[in-house]
């Protein structure tokens, strides 16, 4: 066993993510009672994690055919990780019989530590910190969720998804971590890895993003941070991170009363307002106010060719909603060009009954119901120069006959936009609004999916689309990269 | 039959909300082609329009059981209004007919008039308005969807709902009218009217305010409107209505590329985004961006007592969700008041497990999910005087055991804030979020409606709630109704 003390700058924090076993400790096999450590087990389990797996509780016994020891010091040959679930004042212990048994990785989801605001939180989190670092046990946590990475099956809760893509999340925030990996996979976006890490006593912000900015499987980050534990590193490696990845940012605790919250939640002193603005607007990081206005800014990073400049053209369907639709984006920074004369003939010779539609920008194809209608249209747009971005709207309630389009009108249209979408290089993009109903959503998600699948970013709204593309634009604005 | 000729001042429109009789012309017996006709007969039918009923068609037949008149000429005994589906052409003939029947009120769908930019369309317009004046009849449109009134059975779409409220709508848009009605009702806001007016050749939107403005059914009123055909008389009738009725607007055609939209729509000249500021401005309106905001608008001013100023208290369930929250709501303009140490250490005593938990404002309720545990907290922040308002949160996606709150827990927890909400007089509202499936959606429309049924105004996310209390609170401010 080799004493690691902390080191800054070299953070290979491989074995976090690549355990070959893992235990738990604190699981009741007694069905009836809720166990958090018992959904951990169902957690790996279900993310089909391939190495060994070992329940701990003093109480021994068996559960799902795995025998439960009573010790982690017991576990026959050698134990990599090990999750915490026991109450705060037995874990130094179990740090201690973790460093003895030469364990690499504890996470402790419990919490009562230096976040609770007392001495003794205070004095009990700087106890197991300094027995890991003697025992050369890093840490993760207390007070947090853990580690979900699809690839190897570590995961914290027993729905998330088996695929891995390209995105890592870090969240200092335990509950955040849980909805935002479940609405980041219901908008199509799979993470590379993702931490919740709450009082990060030992492995913290910095060592993870400093390993995510190496990590080839990770392209862009996600993170919902409330503060930091060292200004200055976090502040130099978020300089060289952003410099090779995109990084979207939720700052928790902006404000005095946030901060407030963050203070009683994961321990973290929030820092001064007006140095974090400094800092993320120098890195370019691209800060967001919501989670799911993180969850737009991954779909367009992932799924949108950068356009050329804020040329935006737009079709959809209904008079008055393509009205709403070009005033919010002219309102968010983009440009309506008018469609030349030419191009306007030509699209009301496709149109076949273009009473009262608007074909010039926005254009509205009311009444084109079927794909093969639809086509033409969205493909001339698409085809015209003076635009560097389509954006098409499908509103699911706008007629008297249907409450909202079945599901075979609505990817019929969609269909036809996938078309042009595989057709041209013009950088797309599809809102899908107007839900009144449960089968509304239903749809939406389902035709979200469809596009999806077509590498098309998808919105629920129009104020979504035009926040996120114009954060996208702006992002390489500010990097040179626009030629238009 | 007496000649009527546009009486400014005196619009009196009762007629065309209270019709006896209606015709429909235009309509189709054959069931297998889509009729816009046979949809307002099943809209009306659907509604329980209690009047006679007549559907027109030059074809004759029959139709759900009712003659289908060759012309409004030969329906027996008055006929009120009139609902013409045909084409433009065939207009100013049916105008002729139905003036010479005495009828009231001929409603056109049909497009093809001044919206459509030719010289004929204009033309046929003025020639329609010329005969319906001569002949004493007053028109709604054309190009609109026309009169939702669920009273009387007037409507035009047929899953529009049968219940009355006491919000009226005037739409120039018939595309934002048909789903805002639908969005109205799933956000548990009902019409006393709703006009889709169209092309407003003869009545318009200020004859349609005016008649609101007076009208004993209608406390509050809904607009999309994208131009107005006097300016002088809108803004006089405007400034009158806003001193006695609530107005919400959203103005179509805000930005120059809107305008155009407007203008291909309904014919409509936008006119001067300053001097609709202006106007919006002088006259106390709410000014809204979307449809969304417009209903969360109404909801609010529905539903929401007015707080005494801008202390607001939140309790919701996880660390950083309620740390974004409280981030989310001071940068909307609202102050969150530290609570007192007293009121926190009696939040301590009645949470057994505060470990993480943020029990100053905003309050965090992590791991009370039933009912029982909820009400205390909630009714602690409830009767604290250093509050105006109290938004309580139930982010539907949160912890690991469920990827979505079972709808048994999510109502457990709104029971208790309903009791609270019963027990004291403090203005509360409610945010669900944290959609991530159809099932999270379907649940979150359910506990909506509970709420709605005590009164509680519920927002779907964390920054409607926001933007909706603040205008509500800016626009009780502007009259110099609070106190705090």
């Amino acid at each position: 066993m080799t004493i690691t003390t902390k080191v800054t700058g070299t953070a290979n924090l491989d074995y976090v993510f690549n355990p070959e076993s893992v235990a738990i400790v604190g699981i009741s096999s007694n069905g009836n009672e809720i166990n958090v450590a018992r959904l951990y087990l169902e957690a790996i389990l279900s993310c089909n994690f391939e190495g060994r797996i070992y329940p701990v509780s003093t109480r021994g016994g068996e559960i799902q055919g795995l025998k439960i020891y009573t010790n982690v010091r017991d576990i026959p040959g050698s134990l990599d990780y090990v999750i915490c679930c026991i109450p705060a004042p037995s874990a130094p212990q179990l740090i201690k019989d973790c460093a003895a048994k030469g364990v690499k990785v504890v996470h402790l989801l419990t919490a009562g530590f230096s976040e609770d605001g007392t001495e003794e939180g205070r004095r009990l989190e700087a106890e197991i910190r300094d027995i890991a670092r003697q025992g050369g046990v890093r840490l993760i946590g207390p007070n947090c969720m853990g580690v979900y990475c699809p690839k190897t099956g570590l995961s914290f809760a027993p729905d998330f998804p088996r695929e891995s893509g390209s995105v890592a999340f870090i969240s200092q925030s335990g509950g955040n971590a849980m909805y935002f990996t479940r609405l980041a996979a219901q908008r199509g976006v799979y993470f590379s890895k993702a931490v919740s890490y709450g009082n990060a006593c030992d492995v913290d912000e910095s060592d993870v993003l400093e390993y995510l900015m190496a990590d080839p499987e990770t392209d862009m980050i996600a993170a919902y941070i409330e503060g930091v534990k060292d200004g200055k590193r976090f502040s130099r490696i978020l300089k060289e991170v952003t410099r090779m990845k995109p990084v979207v940012m939720i700052k928790g605790g902006r404000t005095e009363a946030g901060g407030r919250a963050a203070a009683s939640h994961t321990g973290a002193l929030a820092g001064s307002v007006e140095v974090w603005n400094g800092l993320l607007r120098q890195t370019g990081v691209i800060s967001v106010p919501t989670l799911e206005e993180l969850a737009d800014a991954l779909v367009t990073f992932l799924h949108l060719p950068v356009p050329q400049g804020r040329r935006l053209g737009t079709i959809g369907i209904g008079g008055g909603a393509t009205v709403v639709a070009a005033d919010n984006y002219v309102s968010a920074g983009f440009v309506l060009p008018s469609l030349p004369q030419e191009m306007q003939r030509k699209l009301r010779s496709i149109v076949p009954s273009d009473v009262g539609l608007s074909l010039n920008n926005p254009v509205d194809i009311s009444g084109q119901f079927e794909g093969a209608d639809v086509y033409p249209v969205v493909r001339a747009v698409a085809d015209y120069s003076g635009i560097d971005i389509l954006v098409f709207h499908l509103p699911l309630s706008i007629v008297p006959i249907f409450s909202s389009f079945p599901e075979g009108i609505a990817t019929s249209i969609l269909d036809a936009v996938i078309r042009v979408h595989n057709e041209t290089t013009k950088p797309m993009a599809v809102v899908i609004n107007n839900f009144t109903d449960g089968e509304s959503w239903q749809t939406a998600l389902n035709c979200q999916r469809k596009c999806q699948e077509a590498g098309i970013p998808v919105y629920f709204s129009i104020n979504s689309a035009a926040s996120a593309i114009d954060r996208f634009l702006r992002y390489h604005e500010n990097r040179g990269r626009l030629t238009g």
